[in-house]
């Protein structure tokens, strides 16, 4: 079963995103406060949202994601920065399910693309990809600035 | 001089982005529509902002935004959909005060990144994006779904 999170999944989406952190051995990157994340999700200027998915009762996986846009196709797109299932309940279907959640509300959104990144050693999210006919986005380099630079930049 | 722009821009904003593309050598990709344009850019769901660069009263580039979140830092980022300054006006500090500008909004709305993407190809907005302390993300690949994959997934 695939629903929206409400503002009581706060500390199990927090759990979840831990749990994701843990997988994909970025633990330390975390810096994660729960009263901030309730803010960011349902306080007035939501920055995204998020689906979870359950199985007797028991949330075992989420996806979160947020609208992006493109000048070119002049349509949004949803971005999905996490998808995740834990790992004990997975190869039950929970991940296609979030996953075709988000291709309905594309749809239905009138977005152009559904993107998100993977780590490149994660082989088996890779695979469930391609059977998905996602496609590598090629020839482009993502760039980041952080803390210092940023404030540098806006002296 | 650089401002927010306005739902006046928008033939003046599509102008840009068809000269963006142009510049990357994906015309062809280019399918903007300037009613649906004015409608995202502007209207009752907002899914980007943008800023223009002016010169004697005439926009001479344009910065186009908008909010993504990263679940391990809770916090909001601004991705940076579009940059760009027409190559006659090149060399003068637009990219830069455009770049500030950007800066300036995510210090005010407590962003911990800022991000895009880059050609591979575009050695001098490489170079340019280096000399910000802006730094590659590595270890990554971004994966798309478009329209066929989007209906199939969605079925």
């Amino acid at each position: 079963m695939i629903r929206p999170a409400t503002s009581a999944d706060v500390p199990v989406i927090a759990g979840l995103i831990r749990a994701l952190a843990e997988y994909e051995k970025l633990s330390d990157s975390v810096v994660l406060d729960e009263a901030k994340l309730a803010a960011h999700l349902f306080g007035p200027r939501p920055y995204a949202e998020c689906l979870i998915a359950e199985a007797d009762g028991q949330a075992v996986g989420f996806a979160l994601f947020f609208h992006n846009y493109s000048t070119f196709l002049g349509k949004p797109g949803i971005y999905l920065e996490d998808l995740f299932v834990l790992p004990e309940c997975r190869g039950a279907g929970h991940g296609k399910a979030l996953l075709r959640a988000i291709g309905q509300l594309a749809v239905e959104r009138d977005c152009g693309r559904i993107e998100w990144s993977v780590l490149d050693w994660n082989t088996p999210a890779i695979g469930f990809y391609d059977s998905l006919g996602a496609k590598p986005v090629g020839g482009w380099t993502v760039y980041r600035m952080t803390g210092e630079s940023i404030g540098k930049l806006a002296e």
